[in-house]
């Protein structure tokens, strides 16, 4: 939660944490300012002291939204810095930031955050640690991160919007399958168009887009929508002129975020048009079993790796590659079970098996459970995936309901 | 051009280049890439070599379609990094880098590229630069950078894709324009929706979303329509709440990108509806003059900064302030004249005092024109904006058509 920031930097031994970039597409400083129209901002908290916000004086309305204290840049005008810096980009950048430290009285271990321009932020921050002996500037992974440990157990009114997040997402999800199954069907099985013309994963992938703009629903790191041997490979987005046919998988893993860079939400189903193959059937139970099994199981408070191992061992006793015994599979079940979900569509708690003890099922944490398994070479591919909330009280609350039918019935189409 | 990525690395004395990050929302990589749902990865060109791509093994489909090399992560599988760094995330990360810099054979001076989460990017190569003495890790501010440079001059082929986003653009603006004059008015000059209650900036903010979304431009950086006092903050995005009204001064900046972190296109109009307040058409009308003269005056390979002097001046004689003597002005002129356009809604050439001599009218590149003036105690606020490119020939086109109307006459009011 927001409130432990401090108790974070005080287990970190940080005197200070520094959020650089836009409000906007930069999870720490959306966290922090609650998003808006913010482009190349600083933003400093000093250990137990309110935050501070410094602008470009253009964008000090926008920045105000955010109720912190805010300064203008302005203050350094960079002419000034540029003639001090005799015309040195990087150094008047490392003069502005020097300037807005000793304003502020920031020394010691300095935490820094932010997703920005690598390049720009090496270059100023190894000038700034010349200038600023004082300071040492403290990076971190994200898995460990500050602001990934705050961010791990969220506030019900986070939760509430996640939520809404999913209701939008499963309208669309229900509107893609109406569409799909009210399509007519040709002779060798290919989906058309009312035009006549085949049905194209393009055309699916762009009625998707507009369902999802009609909600404020922002496909802001795309959507998975594949067909066939795409649809085993777990991050292949689905190729635009494919073809829709009945009887193939199709993996639809939809992750919309809130306008402006907000709350996401994160959802899977595979569907099979007008019936499945038999092995795919087959699969599909497997997935659909061990999906259950995970949820029947899950207890408050238990590291999220032990369903990762419980579903690699359910997965090797069908015959199937895991991560569990086979470095980087490239078949089978080829990654883990979860992850968190938050104004990062990837966060902690994470369960791979690498990921610490300390990334449990606690109450507050919103997770995605989803197993999957992918054969590409069979032109095949499975994933189920929902998000939950482990509630205060202990109880995983599924954050929006969606049906789990692998078989899509068509209406004007019959085996 | 692309093909200058060598002779800018020769220039800069580095020996190789890493971009690190996604495909998409990250320039250089997205450059490199042409896009695709490729996230953490890593790309290694050494000078005068083709570029290696590193990605992880589930999206090594994705990562293909960029016709680049590829190899995976899997190659130094993460388990195994984990054991061999005790644990220590930053370590892992790091042994990872130093495996794949050693396959490669890289050393050197190592240009750092990408947009990318700062703090793990940061204690990644603070460690790795202990493990490689033998390299140096090269940070540029992005306005100096190697991809900013090679990125300033466009192929035909990019100019082609702004213009058909500024083609998507004009037909957005042109039916929020229709749809606006199209609505009735209240007694007090208040617009009305079909239901007769107020049209807010908020209803015209979501039909733009929509009007955008059937075309596939993404306001990936949000768009900004505001009115009145907000539209005298250049960077006010405006207020969803406020009611749409006649005679305030309405200003509509527009910049959608290509879908999956594509090219850009910035545009700008600025609107009274029904009638303008005198005072209001005059400040217009000198922002329109400033346009007009400026066009007309651009020459090839004048460094760009030249027309934000001739600007300030004609601004300074009709009595406003500008940044030319005042730093940081908060009314009259405030900004710049115009920035590149391209991957970045901000990019080469700038037109800032500070911006070097070699940001020039060169053959090639993509440019915004975009004076305005800024009064948010009067309520009122200007800007004129289209995007040119300057041909090979020397002469500046247009990349977008629209009227420069400042008064939109209502369909279903008279004054």
């Amino acid at each position: 939660m927001k409130y432990d920031i401090d108790a974070l930097m005080q287990a970190k031994n940080l005197d200070a944490i520094v959020v650089i970039g836009s409000a906007e597409n930069n999870p720490p400083m959306y966290y922090m300012t609650g998003g808006g129209h913010v482009s190349a901002a600083t933003l400093i908290k000093k250990r137990g002291e309110k935050a501070v916000l410094y602008c470009n004086d253009m964008e000090r309305d926008e920045a105000a939204k955010s109720g912190l204290t805010i300064r203008l840049y302005g203050e350094y005008p960079l002419l000034e810095l540029f003639k001090d810096a005799n015309g040195d980009g990087v150094l008047m950048m490392a003069l502005r930031m020097q300037r807005i430290f000793n304003t502020l009285g920031v020394k010691g271990r300095v935490g820094l955050y932010g997703h920005e321009d690598v390049s720009a932020t090496f270059a100023t921050l190894s000038r700034l640690q010349k200038l600023m002996p004082e300071v040492e500037f403290v990076g971190e992974t994200r898995e460990e991160s500050l602001f990934n440990q705050a961010m791990e157990t969220k506030s019900e009114e986070e939760v509430a919007r996640i939520r809404e997040m999913g209701k939008h997402t499963t309208e669309v999800v229900r509107l893609t399958a109406e569409f799909l199954t009210s399509c007519d069907v040709r002779d060798d099985e290919v989906l058309l168009k009312k035009d006549g013309s085949p049905l194209t994963i393009g055309d699916v992938k762009q009625k998707i887009n507009l369902w999802l703009a009609e909600r404020d629903a922002v496909p802001s790191e795309g959507f998975i929508f594949s067909i066939g041997r795409d649809a085993g490979v777990p991050h292949s987005m689905g190729n635009p002129t494919d073809l829709m046919r009945l009887g193939q998988t199709i993996v639809f893993d939809i992750y919309p975020q809130e306008r402006g860079g907000g709350y996401f939400y994160d959802f899977t189903r595979t569907w099979s048009l007008g019936y499945a193959m038999p092995e795919a059937q087959e699969l599909y139970d497997q997935v659909q079993e061990i999906y259950d099994k995970v949820l029947e199981n899950m207890d408050l408070n238990v590291p999220f790796k032990e369903y990762q191992r419980m579903t690699c061992e359910y997965f090797e006793s069908k015959g199937h590659k895991t991560p569990m015994n086979t470095p980087a599979p490239q078949e089978g079940y080829v990654h883990s079970l979860g992850h968190g979900v938050g104004i990062n569509i990837h966060e902690r708690p994470f369960s791979g098996f690498q990921a610490s003890d300390d990334q449990r099922l606690a109450p507050g944490v919103v997770i995605t459970v989803e197993p999957g398994l992918y054969y590409p070479e069979k032109g095949m591919g499975f994933r189920i995936e929902d998000t939950y909330w482990v509630r205060p009280d202990g109880k995983m609350e599924l954050l929006a309901d969606y049906p789990y039918d692998f078989v899509l019935e068509m209406k004007k189409w019959k085996k």
